[in-house]
């Protein structure tokens, strides 16, 4: 009996902080795209996407690939800044795949702006990688 | 050596069918979606949802859980519809999940409009559900 409880509590213990912790690493992640855009970083960017990523911009037509992706973060980052992602909710889809919510604020040529937005995180040799990354405003 | 031979041509026959058949079915969802969509019957458009799905729809807050997207659908068939939603690539994401990014041609209050998407579909019980539905405008 005690066993059993010793049982459930381990579980508890551990079924918990594995969504926790998921959430926690895709923020941590966020935190480094932040970093490298604000910086005007494209490169370090881009390196967060996978090989073949999409990416739907509000107001421009998709970029597909990292290379492509690249260029066109490279474009932005000279009228965008002072990012900051939050992170609001993490599924995983898989033991490779997770979807994650969020919410984005920025200046765009020194006024504040606000979107919402929807990833696709896939492991890509043992790293997270972004393979969908599309957001919209609500007005 | 033919035996060889003969096992690659049926992973040739069966590898490259197996996302053309996800193409070709997640197209038919598609489809069904947009029949339910333009006859205004927002239930139906909602049961193609997973229960806590997202819709993160461009000019809107997100809206989270079928009963939510329901009552949102509800609202704007009243001024959307001739809706034609056309899937450009599936990637699986594990067994269970799959990206779909495609386009869409409506129109609104009878003016022709467009959007680029990217859905994330998951099996909930047997069957193909939107998890993630989110849409934006090129321009």
């Amino acid at each position: 009996m005690r066993r059993i409880a010793m049982l459930a509590v381990c579980f508890g213990l551990i079924a918990t902080p594995v969504l926790a912790q998921s959430k926690i690493e895709i923020q941590q992640l966020n935190d480094q795209w932040s970093a490298a855009f604000n910086k005007g970083d494209a490169a370090a960017v881009a390196a967060m996407y996978a090989q073949d990523a999409y990416m739907l911009p509000a107001g421009a037509p998709m970029v597909k690939g990292r290379a492509a992706i690249e260029g066109f973060v490279k474009q932005i980052t000279q009228d965008l800044g002072d990012f900051k992602l939050t992170t609001l909710d993490v599924k995983p889809l898989g033991p490779d795949a997770a979807l994650e919510i969020g919410t984005a604020t920025f200046k765009h040529k020194g006024q504040a702006g606000a979107v919402k937005y929807a990833v696709v995180w896939q492991k890509e040799g043992g790293s997270w990688k972004l393979l969908q990354d599309i957001w919209n405003s609500d007005k």
